[in-house]
This record gives C-alpha cells, structure tokens and sequence, in this order.
C-alpha cells in the first residue's frame, strides 16, 4: 500500500501538489476512481477515490478517516551536520522512520560543515514518512546558532539533553527518569564533540548530560541510536 | 587517540599490514620511537612504541597490554541485502559502531541482489572498528542460503530472533527474556519480507518472531535498530 501526502484537504476533497500528483498517475498509472491512501502529515490517514486523475493537481475524495493514536513525548534531535551530506541526510531519513518529530542542524564551536540544505531535508523527511507509513511528517528548521538555540524559550517544557562524551559516568538513557507526557529534546555534537563551554552552557539552560554506551560513534551514529533509545523507553 | 589493527602479534613485536603501516607512516607522519595503540580484533588492546617505521611494514614494541571485559552475549546480524549496496554498507558500519561481532549475508526469496563485496565489507568492519575503538574485529561470512544458514548447527546454543512483519502482536525485543550468557542472533529480511514460508521454516528451528515496532521500516534501518535495542538490553 502506497500512503501519499496532502497538506490540503478541505471538507471531502483533497489536493495533491506536482510532486504527489505525478507519482500517482505517471508513475503508479493511478485512475480516477481508484482507491488512494494519504496522511495529511498532522496524525490523519484518509481512505478515498481519486477524483481527478491529473498529473500536476491530483484530487480525491475522502470517505473514511482515522487519527493515529496521541504520541508519547514528542522527539527533537538537533545536531550539528557533519562534513559529508550523505551522512547526516541517511540520518534524517533514519530517524525518520524511527519516528522522530522535529529535526534542528545547529552551528557549533567544532561545526565542519556551515551550510545544509533545508529543502533536501524537508524532501527526504517527506519521503521517510511515507515509506513508514507514518502520519506525521516532522517538522525541519533551519541552521541555528547552538547558544541561541539553547536559550530559545520554546523548549522550556520539554525534557531536555546533551550527548556528551567528555565526562564519565554520565548516565544512558535506561538510567533517565523520563515523564512520557513531556517533549524530549537531543543535542547531539559534531565529530569533534561539543566544547566544554557549551555543555556547560546547555548544563546552565537545564539540559542534562548523558552516554550513549561505550563505543565511540559518528555523529550520525549517535543522532539514530539517541532518537531509536528514547523512543523504545517511550514504547 | 588513533586505534590500529594487527594480525599479527607475537611475544613483544606487532608487525602490521600495508594499509595500516601507510596509515602511520605516510598519513600520519608517525617515526620511530612514537607511541601507538593498537588491537588484535580479538579482544585485547595494546599500547607500545613504533620500531621500524616502514610503510609497508611497520612493527612496533608491546609495553602494556589491555583486555576487553568480556561481553555479554555476542551479536550475530544476518540480513538480505538490499539493492543498493549502499545502504547495506552504511547499515554494516553503524552495525559494528554499534557493537555487533558476526555479520552474515542471505539470500531468501525476495532477495533483490544476489552479490554482495564480502571484501569490501570486511574493510568497512575493520575501518569502523577503529574508528569506533572497539577491540573486537567482526565476522564478515560469505552470502548463505536462507534454508542453509539457519539450519547451521552452530547456531544451536544461540538465542534465535527472526523479524517479520507478516504476523502481528509479536512481541519487540524489551519484552523477550534474554539469558545474558547466550549468543544472540537475529535475521532481517528483504524490502518485501521474508516469505510466509520462510518464517515458518525459521520458527520450525527454533527461532522466535520479534517485532520492531509499528513503523515500517526500511531492511538497513531495520538492522542497524535491532542489533541496538538488543545491546541496550544487554547493557
């Protein structure tokens, strides 16, 4: 079963941009008439029929719909992109389908890589979400300043932590007392780490600094292991 | 701190490999006399000086000499490739980053690519196991026939996991009861799935259906998050 997206349903009809269109009609040789399964990327799969079978501006009707269940904790990773794309664009898509919710790439001190972009992210997160059947489709903000990221008082309730492998005896997640009703928020560094004056600065702004085991990882390694560690404790 | 490999180590002296006698000699600029940290892939780690500074054979003295705790339970992956060698090739790195010991390439049904480089992906092993600084070197086996492999005696003290999509209400590895002492192995099946009749092939030799959670996931994100969730069981 393919699951499209529309972020236009409007009472009984739904829309479809080029993209979505031209997947299900040129590629899927999809008709009007036909059964089609979209989310609206918000927590909703619809049951309908293509109306309008176009190639650029598909329509279908919608006869059933169903909510997916709330969601424990919402998972925020924001990471500082490594040098390669490749690497932190598989860890988008990872984490995706694991089933995180927002995704930050954020400027550190030992930062190797100053630009990403967005609009891939946003398209390999669209495409992650529908492969997995997922409904909804996370959220992917632009390059932000670690300090001003941190600060930003949006993240004031959810729980809130740093990877971090300059001090030991830091406790993994299992060891965390997490309350499954709050948001969950990850920083993870880049392959240099974080400096010792962000993690005391992330300490200052009440993140709490934690392991994720013994091997030393990638950071790409470490974004999917934190995101897939929280949510098998959420499960 | 650069981690090394050798093979061969004997009484006092580690000689080392092509590879590994450039990567010192030529890339790094290390001489004679430099300190150096290597493993054997077995376990143990050393800490030495550098002898004969050649890079086509560097040996270096053995002064101290570390072994591993003994894990847990070893973990043994074996997976139907993907068609993009990439994505198995990622999936095989985060694997050993992660801390699996075996790595085992089927072929079942809906195989979609019956070739797979065994050399090229003993050489993402040995590199990840540097990277990462674990001292165990994984298994790489050749492609195996799904029937062939597990029916393999020497499985018959594992704890045998099989994942499938097929039948619901399995249960996710946090709900198994694992013995800490035994060695653990899991199968990972193709985009399509193993076949109904595979799974019941594998469940006749003692193998157990496990879920993975409610996402659809991609066969690499597949393996990378079981090896993980069984090691942060482990833990």
């Amino acid at each position: 079963m393919f699951l499209f997206y529309s972020n236009q349903i409007q009472e009984k009809i739904a829309r479809f941009d080029p993209s979505e269109s031209a997947h299900a009609i040129r590629s899927l040789r999809m008709k009007s008439g036909d059964d089609i399964h979209f989310t609206d990327g918000e927590g909703s799969q619809y049951k309908g029929k293509i109306e309008i079978a176009d190639a650029k501006e598909m329509t279908a009707s919608i006869e059933t719909q169903i909510n997916a269940e709330i969601s424990p904790s919402p998972i925020h990773l924001a990471f500082v992109p490594t040098k390669s794309s490749d690497r932190f664009e598989f860890m988008v898509e990872k984490c995706v389908e694991i089933g995180v919710r927002t995704i930050t790439p954020l400027l550190s001190k030992n930062v190797e890589r100053k630009n990403v972009n967005i609009d891939r992210l946003h398209k390999i997160a669209l495409s992650a979400m529908k492969q997995s059947q997922q409904l909804y489709l996370p959220k992917v903000n632009q390059l932000t300043k670690f300090t001003e990221f941190i600060t930003q008082l949006e993240h004031r309730d959810s729980q809130k932590y740093i990877a971090y492998c300059g001090e030991s005896n830091l406790p993994v997640p299992n060891k965390l007392e997490i309350d499954k009703k709050k948001p969950i928020l990850i920083l993870i560094g880049p392959e240099g780490d974080f400096s010792i004056d962000e993690y005391k600065k992330a300490l200052s702004y009440d993140f709490q600094g934690i392991s994720l085991g013994d091997s030393r990882l990638r950071t790409e390694t470490a974004g999917i292991i934190a995101v897939h560690w929280f949510k098998t404790i959420l499960l």
